[in-house]
């Protein structure tokens, strides 16, 4: 925790400084211009990736980046997703998977989440990733087939979020966008699912939005 | 979305390459120190508040940085939890609120969620939170009142916590440290729970961690 | 239930009769060609309007023809699609609503179901076709209104179906289809999805399956 | 699929035109006369085996014709039972179970349910019925076996029916009646359960309803 | 809590070597004669109304002596009687109500329970109770009304119970005995529902178990 | 059933008599001192060990005096809280566990629990339980063991009862005390845990209330 306290401290001094009016009219509301879900992994920075400042993406995090479907108990995803909808009038929403992720890990090999129950029992909200790639990757191996779960897993997570009924009404009429997008921390890149090809295509400078 | 994918245009041109070998070393598997959980609130930023690189912070956020008992179903944040402390070996989590939190006010006043019927549900995981306030806190008013509310529920939220059973073995005996920290972004400050004393204090640069 | 045992009477006696090698054939196990999925009401019997033998059609029926989503407790419709498709083989899956749906007033009018709330927790899995109907169709009334919305409730069903893992993974590779059809019996019409045109169309002559 | 259009072909031109004004008087609403629960077997057709006309019976099909007791979430079946026995004012109930019934099969062997999970939790609703077959069924085998299984089961299911309280409150005074059939679809044959001997007897000509 | 303290130490000191060899013994097991259910009002105590020593009664207390149907979660009532049938080999189950009983008037007045958000969920399990009263006891009021309350209740919380598959494969054959009973604490008197005549009878010297 | 019955004949003749007063006036309204939540085992009386008369004790009883947390369904033993702390007005809880508990062992071996599965999962909520013997217990064993997993399962129900709203806001101010107690049957004993040392103590002539 040393680290983080310092850490604290040169923001006290240092870093908010830098930005003080911004936080100071802040203070009156959020208007994010999105709704960021993404794993909780330490080695992804929202902010980082997309180069925003605070007050422009409104974050959910958990293992996995997994949104469970609307009429299970306890969906803080969903909430927050309507909150953002609902109250923060957010139109676009991404969904971030990516490269490493221990919970495609876990999805693929369900045997060795026998000491992390909680976690097991999570992780039911993607045994459609895990049917997917059972059924359809079986060429792949290693690195490949835990990228390939995690790009399935966002397709998966999108869906489900299509069940929110704020989403179910608007998303399909154009009102709201979702965006599946797949982060490679280790080159930086970014790929964002173009459905028109039904592939992840990298963010360059002449692509834009991967509508769906 | 448009100046989002700006964003990740300099990300991927700029900002990747100042952190390249961090990020190369990192595919090799993430080494946090901390479990992060806080609002999904566009104005709070963990690393930049702690000043952290990429693979310090394990992160979880949700509307209200609400942690739902153990034994509820669906438990994305323990099922998160359960994972940091039982694979990662992190030993330090800090439950963080802030001032200015829409679902505090959402809580004080359910009333005025009659049309976010899933945030509303949500919400009644802080159904604790709500009872403070109502019993201790008739004194206060405004954004006083909304500050002592978040304020209350990370003390609640950290409750919840400690009945993940990994969390109730280890926290009491010392081998897990839950932190209390509370974000007034207008500000910059940064306060932690100190137990001994019964209130939030700034984190100077003479106190360091809030130990509970 | 006189006339229902007269009628069982006459089928003993002459109704099984008529198909008596079909039954004795079926013996040994059933192939049926689809599943079908439709509201309880008394007026609607896919038998008759697909003109079906004993054998070709696996059929569920409940208030609404509604469908959980996947990870909700209890879920016997999905059960019941995971059977015919895992065990049976079906590659067809029919969703089918009807005019003049009770289910559908519930829908539309919550507050008339407060004497009914087994029945109105049920329909809360129609909250996404009471979305909607508010946002988009507020210059619809009486049967126009709710025929409109028994349409929208069969999107949103077979929504609901995607999530099923073993739909998620072959649905979208057309490995199973899926079918929304509006069964009109006051004239006897049968209406398809076309996704290409985004209405239902008469099954007439011409046309044939309605392919999503 | 193609079968199946050429019989709405078939219906619409010369079926539909059989019961026109049936189905037009329809269109005022339904009184059907009892709620028929069976299984989604594709070999069960509960209008054929009751000779009923469209609006005679309200139909719930799953797999197993099973019913979770009152207090369990998401519960379809006691939901469309509440709205008949509420709404259309029936006052008949018939549970009916099958021979050769794959659910059944399930019950019995839960280990072939590795692949089904979704069906295999269904199936914990008929917990009482395996109870039951372990305890007093030790001297029976193969398709003996399987009827057994479903008779218990149709007792065991209108248990549960028993704890709706609309049910609760009406069927032990007599004023809502409940009906334990058994189908045997290869002879044709119709069984209902008779309480004051303890047994399923055929439906002959002589006695008549199977009031329990 | 000092004359509990107080009596604590009476107990210690005297009512404990009155019956010290019995307690010696029980260290080696418990035998008891049956499982008592009843409410958790403390003007009840099982061993008194019987005259029960240590080890005779295995005893289970909730507000109203609630038992959730089979199939409900985190059903702590049947899981003690699973436990008493299945490992201490008890073979009769008391369900006991009583006169004055603060649950019943919750059950009657749901708007009183406005304040108590987790009692009035967990009456949801009397709903049947409820629904059998507003039917059949339109013509009583008062206490008379709340002890008729309580009657059916006891009555209905037992057919709950009989979901329980050890129960419903035993207690219909004979092998286990239910026996409702009702306590009117202000006259001793103890009643017990004969389900030959449907009434609770005075259990007095000439009848004995009112097995149902 | 035999000896209960005499044991109802005797209270109704004689035990009754020696209290008809207290009973008499017990009819307008009961005003417990505390709330006592125990395991249903034969062999504990709380009104014996505490030589309280009726009227003196809110009793709780299910198997392993368990207490699943706040946002559970169906939860019972705090619905009965909620009742004894906003109702009658108690201010002392007691959570009392036992030497020689079935439960516990079901606990510590839960692979002895395959034929009770609604026990095994009522038992889910001591997993901390399980949790903490497995990381700080394996020193002991036999009798010892089963004690030190009595004792630490009476501070995690603890845990789990200040989940409760009115718990969570009233005993942290001391408005709500809350005692762990342990009732050593085979010797009398009765310990309460003093937080001050992190032990049980006897309650002797010499302490009092175990306050935490
Ligand atoms: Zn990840
Ligand atoms: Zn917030
Ligand atoms: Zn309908
Ligand atoms: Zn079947
Ligand atoms: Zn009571
Ligand atoms: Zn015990």
């Amino acid at each position: 925790m040393q680290k983080l306290i310092e850490g604290v401290h040169y923001f006290q001094n240092i870093g908010f400084r830098q930005q003080k009016e911004l936080f100071e009219r802040l203070a009156a509301g959020q208007s994010p211009e999105a709704c960021f879900i993404t794993c909780s992994d330490s080695r992804i920075d929202p902010t980082l990736i997309t180069n925003a400042k605070p007050g422009q993406l409104f974050i959910v995090r958990n293992a996995g980046n997994v949104i469970p479907c609307y009429g299970t108990q306890n969906n803080g995803e969903l909430a927050a997703v309507e909150f953002a909808v609902g109250v923060l009038g957010v139109k676009d929403i991404i969904v971030c998977g990516h490269t490493h992720c221990g919970a495609m890990k876990g999805v693929l090999h369900p045997e060795s989440l026998s000491a992390l129950p909680t976690l097991k029992s999570w992780l039911s909200h993607c045994d459609a990733t895990a049917e997917i790639i059972r059924d359809h990757y079986g060429h792949l191996s290693g690195e490949e087939l835990y990228t390939a779960t995690a790009e399935e897993n966002v397709l998966v997570q999108m869906e489900h979020l299509r069940t929110l009924p704020v989403i179910a009404s608007r998303a399909s009429r154009g009102l709201i966008n979702l965006h599946g997008w797949m982060y490679k921390f280790e080159t930086g890149e970014v790929f964002v699912y173009d459905s028109a090809i039904g592939q992840f295509e990298k963010i360059g400078e002449d692509n834009g939005l991967g509508i769906k």
